[in-house]
């Protein structure tokens, strides 16, 4: 593309360079922040730079944190009892959006993955074995994707668990709910059925 | 959604102001960034204040332009008799890229338009009939999209460029090179039927 301008086209690219955005669609950004007023410009650029520059991990989870402790774990309304693991901070959005979990999160970082080059050292596993030996923890849960590299995880930490005097439990698997039986892969459909679980009224 | 950090939210909602993004893809976009070295987001912040702080529009042309004058009325090489009018700085990227069209641009800044309230004094008309009537300019091409208002503005300039010693002319319309006349909208298929043009080989 021709733009008859360096300062478009270096904003253009840098658009671009972000993931999923094409050429179009980043001329279309800079020529919209072209056509606002200067401070939605400024606005934008300064609140980016702050988070970059401010943003941190939690010093107890991981998670992504404004300051020392996540907004999480700095509630003290939340259940210190029960740790939810989970691989990276999206699986921590997604949990806190069904507003079901109120206990707190420990994120690994990744998942073990040979092919990847991914090594227990290179997760927050041994920080997961020193809050799971505090006396408060009663229960870990492995919210990991049962991927290959995700069950060798959890095989890994559950392992690595067994001295601690914790509950392990990993997420319902099953149909989802409101999903038909015919659409429900076979995998899925079939382990539904070996884990049956007994019906309750109102279920 | 939760984001668990005022920091993420507030870049989640900086990136989905901006036009075709949604939430999904501000979060994508910001995750991206925190995991980035910080360098990349000073980089990307920086080019964009940049370019916004120093980017104007041409003295002559209104075109874009890093300085007083944009890229192509600043080139010697440019043809200036021949002065191609287009409603935006979009048109006169689209045409750039041709690499077909030697002269100088004029940006109107829009077309007349009664309902959206733009009139002949909301668009750069007067530097234009100024342009016209410099005895340099021999051409005015009017390449501005035949929508009503389209042709309400052509129909405009064309009056008010009676006086000048300039010849008016439009980008040719018919069938797409390579359009299948099958496919081809009726009123285009027509109109190229009238205004047909004798057959030279190799064309």
């Amino acid at each position: 593309m021709n733009f008859s301008s360096k300062l478009i086209e270096d904003s253009v690219n840098a658009f671009s360079s972000l993931p999923g955005i094409g050429k179009k669609s980043a001329l279309r950004l800079v020529l919209y922040l072209v056509q606002q007023n200067k401070d939605v410009t400024k606005e934008f650029v300064n609140t980016l730079a702050q988070m970059r520059e401010r943003v941190r991990t939690c010093n107890v989870c991981f998670n992504i944190a404004d300051s020392e402790l996540c907004a999480v774990c700095a509630n003290p309304r939340r259940d210190a009892s029960v740790i939810c693991v989970v691989s990276t901070i999206r699986e921590v959005m997604a949990i806190e959006d069904t507003s079901q979990f109120k206990g707190l999160y420990h994120v690994l970082g990744g998942v073990i993955s040979p092919i990847e080059g991914v090594g227990p050292q290179d997760l927050h596993i041994d920080s997961l074995l020193e809050r799971a030996m505090q006396p408060q923890t009663k229960e870990i849960i492995m919210a990991i994707t049962p991927t290959i590299e995700g069950d060798t995880t959890i095989y890994y930490l559950s392992k690595k668990l067994m001295d601690a005097d914790v509950r392990i439990t990993t997420l319902a698997r099953g149909i989802s709910f409101g999903g038909e039986l015919e659409y429900a892969d076979e995998i899925t459909l079939g382990r539904s059925i070996i884990t049956r679980t007994p019906y309750k009224t109102g279920e």
